[in-house]
């Protein structure tokens, strides 16, 4: 199969991300087709000549029929900078195995963005960075960062050289410092983690990781990715209030014909038209 | 505080379900304020002053920020028949203490629905039970389980009476039997249990129960409750395919009044509007 | 290597479990190698040279360094009465697919103890069967259960015919009915499975499935097997008060001794005496 | 019940830890008591008139029936050095929400060991500090650590004011800074938590977190607590090669003897002797 060969390429690959990390795919257990095996055990003889594989996994998807997408699980080893790895380890489904700063003296390597890089302050949304900032100003906090890292890992140094344990001399490194990790998760987590991540609320540095999962998962799960974009990636949410806002703004017979115009099936349109126009 | 006596009011309280069930509040941990102040502390001093307790609740639950709502924990004592518990411990992120057949012989009480509350099988959805049976066939149906229960009953106590173990008398016990359990579940988790378990998909058995968990919920966290009904019960989720169809339908200063005059707040609208109108 | 060779023979293959039961090994990733690797991004270079791969997974066994177990995963397909089933899935961290008796009408396939699998309940232990059963009870228990089983389905099918929705008929099949599922677990909670599923403890038939299990993953994982009945399996865990009384009895000498002799390497009796006779 | 007083007592009160750092108990939710009765709702009323409260805890924690533990919540406020948050949100069982540094302004403060605490790098384990610094030396790396985090945030300031963003001026700060979170967490998890950090292996400034969780725990659930101390804390995992090297060197009837005289019950004597002496 196509898919076989297109993992077998990709395993142990990687992808470059930010100044010196990396994504790279360790292993994957599992494809379309498992997705495809999995719902089948649930459902029974019942479906099998019914539905192709991609309206299937399409169905699974959009119903949020989660449990036959955690049947595919993904290894990948990570190295990314400590306040990058910190938003990581807020999910909580993955099994993680990270370097020791206890065990090991830590490399001097840390995320040291471009002037061009270097957002300034959101003046609208306190969360994030926005814009660039003026080119003097740019310059002036690279340089500041650069060096308050090449002295924060000289510290260090001194600190292990006066012969303080490695667990208390680490104190002084700063979080920009690149540590690295084994990542495994469930398909289904790991898509739950790209929807929050690939957000643009999500800070920009960890969206260039989560890119960069994405180009494998996409290649790994071609048919789960394509209604991942379709139902997730791509959709919105409307609250109750949004809904009858819209509603006497709609002519049902014009969103039928949209809807048809659009390439979905018939039963897709029903679903739609029941989402729109719910019946008492 | 008005909260904390209808609270006192709920411990220990009960609603019935299904012929011989309920859903009983042990003990809550937490409550609306719970859910602000755990917000709080991730958003520090910034938040403090500027938005309200209900503002903020809406605010963390239409962005998705789930973890304030975790802070908020439920015991529940449930009565329920086997096959409802097996849908029911599907959900794997509560704790639970069942009773063990292995321990105790099972008293002889099952779900018997009355010959109105048997469903016919749906031909367009293979799922789901849909519409009654005829009169006659609902008489025969229902005096069929009533005797079968009973004849199953009499078998596993003859079988307990031949000296066989419990652990394997309850063999012959059919799915209807009534089993207890403790669970025990925090609000993100229990909000996620009844999104799909009060949704028309859901089994009619299970969704009685979901109601009758529902009943505690909205009254133990009553803006949380809001909320949810606003974004997650009472919204709908739409492709990218869908709201492609839709925008050239919709007329974005006609949206923008007919959000204005469903009450939503500046914020709000424009949030609406960046939904629909997603700019390049 | 000869463990990929050993996997390759081994997926897709199935073990018989009870009458009608099988445990099928789907798919695995990783093995012992995994592990070990994992271990090492943890530890840096620093333990490169050290210590050969089955010492290190023997260190990370007996000491609890359990998330490098996590990152092997294996998937079976499993076929169980629902009382099994019932057990096994209190295990909550696996992955799981199951048929639906909702989309899918159920066969007719029930779990039946030949005579001399019957056990009778004992006094000892109110949790389990224990001995057989005198040989004219015996038959007549396993009669009766043969009859009740093909009742119930009679049941089911004429509820089936009267126009019952397959969710509700289903009411009245007993809990020995067999069913299938796909099962996804990591090697660290696997093991905490077999654990408690090969104690005496365990329901007989439970057992039966988790030796199956075993006979796939002692096969997939060779040291970590070992390491496994070495410090789990065949182990035991001692109270304080246990500890206390026994320490008089010993002679510290004698222990070291007795160590070398079993063949423990000096970390390992050191580790030994320092749990025996801890030092104030 | 003095429980219920004790409880209302520590509620709000905070223990604190390192130099600026405390464990503050914000809620708990059950006790010894809901203990016993979800475990009753298991066992059935078989139990009922037989076993103590104590005995019946102290059966659970040693036979790890470890559901009724996860009937009781606690909700701790916690403040800590980065260094120390990120080993402990390693455990993935907990709720947690911690200061966000893209809203917030981190504060001017940082976790200084005074020189009597800085430990030297110990020879015979990699993982661990071990041992005061010489007088000379430790003056030396605490004058530099402090200067160090000082620079580090007068660094963290200028790029503030030259308009980084929040979210990216923070590389700058050392792992040393201290943060602040709400962590909830179910008995059971706890338990495991204390058992791992209160371990000699742990690092020092993590085991004194642990230590003020402890001093919570051990007044909310007193004979939780109890049974915690005797089967775990103070227990020890011999290997199937240990115990077989110690058995010869064992009589057992001066052992039962031995155990009588530590005043173990009669059941438990028994279990002992089965753990140690196991037949054929």
């Amino acid at each position: 199969m196509q898919a076989m060969e297109t993992l077998a390429h990709l395993l142990g690959s990687s992808q470059p991300v930010l100044d010196k990390g990396f994504v790279r795919l360790i292993d994957v257990m599992g494809d379309d087709t498992r997705i495809v095996q999995a719902a089948r055990v649930s459902y029974g003889e019942g479906t099998k000549t019914v539905r192709e594989d991609a309206a299937l996994i399409d169905y699974l998807m959009r119903h949020r029929h989660t449990s036959p997408f955690e049947m595919v699980e993904f290894t990948f080893h990570i190295k990314a900078p400590i306040l990058v790895i910190r938003q990581w380890f807020r999910h909580r489904t993955a099994s993680v195995n990270e370097i020791s700063a206890r065990y090991s003296v830590m490399k001097d390597e840390f995320f040291l963005p471009s002037p061009a890089e270097l957002r300034a302050q959101s003046n609208k949304n306190k969360q994030v960075g926005e814009g660039g900032l003026p080119e003097e100003a740019a310059h002036q906090a690279h340089t500041r960062i650069a060096e308050s890292q090449q002295r924060a890992y000289q510290e260090y140094q001194a600190l292990l050289e006066l012969g303080v344990a490695r667990e208390l001399a680490r104190e002084v490194l700063p979080v920009g410092l690149y540590s690295e990790f084994y990542w495994k998760q469930n398909l289904h987590n790991l898509l739950h983690f790209l929807r929050l991540r690939l957000d643009w609320h999500a800070q920009a540095e960890i969206r260039a990781y989560a890119e960069a999962v994405a180009h494998f998962v996409r290649q790994a799960v071609p048919l789960a990715w394509t209604s991942f974009e379709e139902h997730v990636l791509g959709g919105t949410q409307l609250s109750r209030s949004e809904l009858e806002a819209l509603r006497p703004l709609l002519d049902q017979d014009k969103v039928r014909l949209a809807l048809k115009n659009a390439g979905l099936s018939t039963s897709r349109i029903q679903e739609a038209l029941d989402k729109l126009f719910p019946q008492g």
